[in-house]
């Protein structure tokens, strides 16, 4: 299993309706790519971080992750929503030992 | 529900002796500290970050998050092995939505 993350700060103001939306459209565009499972959003807290938000959804295997990257409504998502509402952001990606 | 995540790179060599003693510590120490509930280590495996390992811990609140903070045995790890082992590293906490 695979757990991929990515962290973010947003362009929006916070708490701003741009902001639930872009939230909202995220969880329905990703939600609905084959592989992706339990897929949820969390508040990021730490004021060690610039991110407010997380993204975190899991993969059967490497092959399962590689298929969703290079997905048309994953690639979309990025091209139309990601690139011009995210200000920066941080991927990591998790294999649990033991 | 609090998750505190850390990610990092080590200043030992990839699958050293020192690497394992490490990692092995750090779960005996931090484990043992009152509030910690299901630590986990994972390897980190996105070309897009250094950091090779990541720690989570889940608290139940805030307050038990503080305290550990604050924990001497947590204070000891990081001044007798944190410091001087941890080459980088990027605190995540995180609050999951819904």
């Amino acid at each position: 299993m695979i757990q991929h993350t990515v962290s973010f700060a947003l362009r929006h103001p916070a708490d701003s309706p741009e902001e639930q939306a872009f939230l909202a459209d995220a969880a329905a565009a990703l939600t609905g790519i084959p592989g992706v499972e339990n897929f949820r959003i969390s508040d990021q807290v730490s004021p060690q971080s610039a991110h407010r938000f997380q993204f975190a959804m899991d993969f059967a295997d490497a092959e399962t992750y590689a298929a969703y990257n290079t997905h048309p409504d994953h690639v979309a998502f990025v091209q139309t929503r990601w690139v011009p509402e995210v200000e920066s952001f941080q991927e990591l990606d998790l294999v649990p030992r033991g």
